[in-house]
C-alpha cells in the first residue's frame, strides 16, 4: 500500500438549500468513517477555522485512491491536492 | 497533546566538507528516531526526489514544538513550516 | 491557553439582501464582544480599506479554537488563516 | 500611537563566525527588551520551528518606526514586513 | 500626515444594470474629486488597460484612512492595498 | 512625460566591505537628490523596515527612464519594478 | 511612439446568451484589424489553448494606450496587463 | 511533429443540467479517443482527485495544436496550459 | 508500476571547475540513458531555453522512484518536483 | 517557422571580475545582432530599470530554439522563459 497525504477543500456554493447541504456534509461524514474502517483514511485532521483538511490515505495505487475520492458525495465541491509519500529512513530500522 | 504537520526543507550549503554533512546527517537520524520512541513525531515520510520531509509531530504547546525542532542537528539548514491541527468529525466518534 | 494569530477575510455575495447582511454583521459585533470578555480574542485590528481583520486569539487547542472560530455568525462567508504561536525570548524572562 | 503588525524573518550567513552571531543574538535580545520596557514592542512572538517573529510594535508613525528596525542589531540580516493597523469596531467601544 | 501608496481594484459584478454602474462611477468620482481638494488623495493614476488605480493618500492615521475607504461609494466592489509610507533620506534635507 | 511608479529593493553582498557599502550609498544619496531637482524622482517613500523605496519618476520614454535607472550607483545591486502609469479621470478636469 | 507589451485574458460569463458572445467577438476581431491597420497593434498571437493573447501595442503614452484598450468591444470580460517596453541595445545600432 | 506537455483544468458550473454535464462528457470523450487514435494524444493521466489531465500532445506547431484544443466540447469551461518540449540528449542517442 | 510526471532543475554553482561539472554531467547521460533502457525514465524532454526536464518515470511506488532520483549523479544540485498519475479514462478501454 | 516570446533574466555573480563580464556581455551583443541579422530574433526590448528583456524569437521547433538559446555566450546566468506562439485570427486574413 502507498500512503498520501491529502489535502482537502471544500466549498458549497452560497445558494444551496440548507437541506441538500446537510444531507450531502452527513453522507460524506458517513463516507469517511467507512474509509477510515477500511483502513483507506490513516489519519484525518481539520485545519481550524477553515473547511480544509489534510489526511493520510492508503492506496494501491493513485488511479485507486482517484476513484475513492471521485466517489465521495462533496466531490464537485471539493479541490483535493495529493502527494506521494514515501518511506522516511527515521522510519526505516 | 497537540498535533502538528510539520514540512520540513533540508538544504546544505555545497561547499560543507562531506565528513561533516555525514556527521549531521547521522546525528539527525539518531535524534529523529529518539523522537519517535519518545512519541514526538508520531509519522514521517520522505518527499519522493527531494531532501524534504513531512511529518506529524505532538506537543503539549508551540513553545515546547519550537523547542524540540530548534535542537535539531540540521536546524540551521532548515526551512520548518508548522501547522497546527485539529481533530476531525470523522475521527470524532 | 496558546495564543494564535488569525487572519479573517470578509467576503458577503452581492447579492445578499442588505438586511440580511447587516443583521449577520451586528450579530458578529455582538459575538465578538463577546468573545473580546470572555478573553478569547485578546486583541483585533482592521486591515485598512478592507474587510479584513488580524488578532490574536487564546484557546486551549486548535480544535476548541476551531468550535469559536466554527460559530461565528458570519462563518460561511469568511476566510481564515490560523498561525499557532510560541513564546519569544524577548518576552520570557 | 499608531499600531503595526510586523513580521521579522533572520538568515544570518552559514559562514558568519559562531562568537559573532551569538554577540549579535545577544545584543538584539537586550535591545528587543529595551523596546518591550519602552512601550515600542507591545507584544512578539515566535513562529515555531523558525527564526521567524511576528510582533505588536507602536509608533507615532512610519518614519519613527523604521527608525527602530533600521537600528536593530540584526538589521543587515532582517527581512520586514510592516503592516499598519486600524482600530477595529469590536474594541471600538 | 501620513502617506500611504493606496492600490485599489474594482470589479462590477456583470450582471449589475448599466444605469446603477453609471450612477456609482459617477458618484466614485464626484467623492474621488473632493478628497483630491480636501488634500486626502494627494496623487492617482490608471493603471493603463485595467480597472484599477494607484495613488498616495494622506490621513493621520490608519483608522481615518479606513473611514474614508469604507465610505467610498464603490467600496463594496473594491479591493484595497495599504502600504503606510515613510520618509525617504533623498526628501528628507 | 510620462510618469512611472518605481519599486526599487536594495540587497549589499554581506560581505562587500563596510566603507565601500557606504561609498556607494553616499553616492547614491547625491545622485538620487540630483534627480529630484532634475524633476526625474518626482516624490520617493521608504518602505518602513526595509531597504525597499517606492516613487513616483518621470521621463519622455522607458528608454530614457532605463537609463537614468542603470546609471544609479547602487545599479547593480537594486532589484527594480516599473509600472507606467496613465492619467486618471480624477485628476483630469 | 511607445511600445507595450500587452497580454489579455478573455473571459466571458458562461451565462452570456451564445448571439450576444458572437456579435462581440465579431465586433473584437473588426476593431483589432482596424487597430493593425492604424498602427497600434505591431503584432498580436494567440496563447495556444487559451482565450489568451500577447501582443505589441504602439502609443504615445500610457493614457492613449488605456483609452484604446478601454474602448475594446469586450473590455467589460478582459484582464489586461502592460508592459512598457524600452529599446534593446541589440536593436539599436 | 512537435511535443506539448499540456496540462488541461475542467470546471463545470454548479449549475449545470446534468444531463447536459454528461452529454459533454462522453463527447469529451470520444473526441478523447479519436486524438489518441489520430496520434495527437500519445499520453494522457489523472491527476489523482482532481478534474485536471495531463497529457503528451503532438502538432506541427501551435497554430495546430490551439485548433484541436479550441474544438474540444468542453472547451469553454476548460484551463489549459501549454509547454512546448524539445529533445533531450537522453533519448538523442 | 505507477507512472510519475518528474520535472527535474538543475542549478550548478558558477565557481564548480568546469572539470567536475563536465565530468557529473557525462555520469547523469549515462545514468539517464540506463535508465531508459531499464524502462524507468519512459520518456523525457528539455524545457527550451533552460536547464530543466520534464519526464514520465515508472516505479513500484514512491520509495522506489526516490532511490533512484536520489542516486542521480547530478541529485546534490537538483531540484525535482514528483507528481503521481492515475490512469485516465480516455485511454483505459 | 515557429514564433516564441522569449523572457530572459540575466543575473551575474557580484563576484565576476569586471573585465570578464565586459567580455560577456560584448560578445552576447555581437551574437545578439547576429541572430537579429539570420532573423531569429524578430524584435527585442529591454524591461526598464532591470537587466531582462523580452523578445520574439523564430525557430523551426523547440529543439532548435533550444539549441540558439543554450548557445548564448551568456547562457550559464541566464534565466529564460519560452512561450509558444500561435497565430491570431486578427492576424489571420
Amino acid at each position: 500500500m502507498i500512503e498520501f497525504l491529502v489535502h482537502i477543500t471544500l466549498r458549497l456554493p452560497h445558494d444551496m438549500p440548507a437541506e441538500q447541504a446537510d444531507a450531502l456534509r452527513a453522507a460524506e461524514l458517513r463516507r469517511g468513517r467507512e474509509l477510515v474502517d477500511a483502513g483507506v483514511i490513516k489519519r484525518i485532521w481539520r485545519l481550524p477555522g477553515t473547511t480544509e483538511n489534510v489526511g493520510i490515505w492508503a492506496a494501491h495505487d493513485p488511479t485507486e485512491l482517484h476513484a475513492v475520492l471521485a466517489g465521495l458525495p462533496l466531490f464537485p465541491w471539493l479541490t483535493v491536492e495529493v502527494t506521494a509519500l514515501a518511506l522516511h529512513p527515521i522510519e526505516d530500522r
